[in-house]
């Protein structure tokens, strides 16, 4: 428990399990100081028979996140915008705050914002300089599974940095880790994990969210195509069966916040070849049988739609990226257009435009993606397109 | 010419063209004139013989903005962080300057950012208590086609929204103006244009951008999956064709910002059903003939991939999705997954999952996207995920 027990310590022999539940929101003026913070908490935890040992973090606007009064308590400490901390209902709100940083309530929406939308358990209490309130921490874990886009910031999403900032835990591949490494900070505990264990990964996420963290697990692109949703909802699947329940729901909340895919990025790089219906194919037999992937291409070659190929190639995959295009050349004409784009807003970042004839397989590597036109993907100088059929009047 | 002639008016009949191609960068300490600001411009073109009325915009940096000395010139301002001035390479920098507002350029970064990195004409000239310097706009206009991601503002990308602040003209489907218009400034042109106007809206952005300006073309969603990306780069081919060039790079600069598709938006609101190999579809017979859709649902079915249909449903259109779901039952078993989702990422977001056997079409309209599961993709609690084909090792 957070709380301080109603029996006296040594009435028998007991365990206290003390849970890192409470948040203190802090508001305070420039001119506080840590004395008076560390006394007001004190006061207030034994007025209402809080544990000091429950409290995971301190939250306050960012505009006093390095004020020496808040710094001083040696406790993990969060801010959060003016803007934000206006956007959370709260019992007490004052204009006078308000007409000085921006938001109506510092203390109260701070810790209800860090709870994860817990319980105000002790609302705003003042001292000369300052005001605390205290919140109780949402229960339920959460698991945000993001997307970050394809390399750089400039394709992030808002959504996906939020999902990063607000999470306790950060687990990811270790390259997507560094992708974000701006966003993560010392409170935060983060988990780089090696290639291939993506499915320890998704277990290792779900189990802290089981038992009531926030976590992120971060991939680059979207984390739907050829990523670790699915996983996720896998390891989701198999927790439900074992504890009997019909609904991740009932012991977590699960988000996948979506991000822009290489397929998108790439596609934008070449012009605009995914214009009309088009697929996604992963060329990795590492899970998926090779009948089945070859089924799918033949299948696609057979509708002459633009085709998207992710893993096309790694270090002990070497001919099936051949072979594919292969099987595709029987059903496209030699001139149709089949493009690699590498590094896709990253270092080095670069687009190549064949034909199905003269493709060559050995300039793919690991960072490449893939597309294979239809019979109607046209080029003009360095993009190609699918139109849809409008008429241009000139 | 933005230039002064070298001859005197009067000397013969003469028609002059001034292009509006010159920006004035100013940099300026809080005590700063109208008028004193008036003075160094006329002095500075004066000295260089240049023609006041070529002037487009004043740039400066967001602190000065809404400084009189500024808006005193009655021209249009823009204004950028001093992080993004930092980045811009210039002849004069200042460490004085930078230690007062965080960046070691304003008037000469500013001028080269708010030209579209075109030739800075003259250098840093000091007042008293302002700098000035004057870029020359890249001749070369550029067409940015832009995604803004499903819905609201969490899941737009920077990349998309620089391009939106940095264009000077506007062009979108009204609703898709709405959707960014709190990124819109006075100084730009902004053209709202009705649905089934594609062609012609590509038409005027490229036109636009031939003739030396810099525009954005806002789509929701992704630019390239059924939006205007591809029917842009046909009207490049028609002018390209018309001019007799061989790339559209030779006219004007063209990039496509990708963003987050309704596809992944809905895929992540459901679970992740785009887990493994799967196909977007449109079935709008307005463009593509109908048995065109329908050899591409039929391969589709037979590959047993995941299935993304966009545009569903409208008003005209109300026979194709029941039909498609029909051909559909040919392949996939009765109770794989079939879902809706609508309004992603606005209000009246919601997910209906039902099955193949299930499906009730009168509950889709405009705003839906259809998913439909492959014979592998599962359910569990309102998610449904379809997957790679991890062992879970419990």
């Amino acid at each position: 428990s957070d709380s301080i027990p109603d029996f006296a310590a040594g009435d028998f022999p007991t365990v206290q399990l003390i849970p890192p539940s409470l948040v203190v929101g802090i508001g305070c003026s420039s001119d506080a100081s840590s004395e008076e913070v560390s006394a007001l908490i004190n006061s207030v935890f034994t007025d209402h028979r809080l544990d000091m040992r429950a409290i995971s973090k301190l939250a306050t606007i960012d505009l006093r996140a390095h004020h020496p009064a808040i710094l001083g308590q040696h406790l993990p400490v969060v801010s959060f915008a003016s803007a934000r901390l206006a956007d959370v209902p709260v019992p007490n709100s004052s204009a006078k705050v308000e007409s000085h940083v921006g938001t109506p309530s510092v203390a109260e929406a701070a810790a209800l914002l860090a709870s994860g939308s817990g319980e105000l358990i002790v609302t705003k209490t003042k001292a000369k300089s300052a005001t605390i309130a205290v919140a109780r921490r949402n229960a339920k874990g959460n698991l945000k599974v993001v997307g970050l886009g394809p390399g750089n910031a400039m394709s992030r999403t808002p959504a996906a940095i939020r999902a990063i900032i607000d999470s306790e835990i950060v687990i990811g591949y270790r390259p997507y880790i560094e992708q974000c490494s701006e966003l993560l900070s010392p409170h935060q505990l983060v988990l780089r994990s090696p290639i291939g264990e993506e499915s320890s990964r998704a277990k290792t996420a779900v189990e802290f969210a089981i038992a009531g963290r926030a976590v992120a697990l971060v991939c680059s692109g979207d984390p739907e195509v050829f990523a670790m949703a699915s996983i996720t909802f896998e390891v989701l699947e198999a927790q439900c069966r074992a504890l009997n329940i019909d609904s991740p729901d009932k012991i977590m909340d699960i988000t996948i916040i979506p991000g822009v895919t290489a397929g998108l990025g790439g596609g934008a790089l070449l012009g605009a070849p995914l214009g009309h219906d088009h697929a996604y194919l992963s060329l990795s037999d590492l899970l998926t049988p090779w009948e089945t992937i070859e089924k799918h291409i033949h299948a696609f070659g057979q509708a002459d739609v633009v085709i998207v190929i992710y893993n096309p190639k790694s270090k002990g995959r070497l001919w099936q990226l051949p072979k594919a295009i292969e099987i595709l050349s029987q059903y496209r004409p030699g001139p149709t257009p089949v493009a690699v784009v590498r590094n896709i807003g990253r270092n080095g970042e670069s687009k190549t435009i064949y034909t199905i004839d003269t493709f060559d397989a050995t300039k793919v590597d690991m960072t490449s993606l893939v597309l294979v036109g239809s019979s109607t993907t046209r080029r003009i100088g360095d993009y190609i397109f699918t139109p849809r059929g409008y008429e241009i009047h000139r």
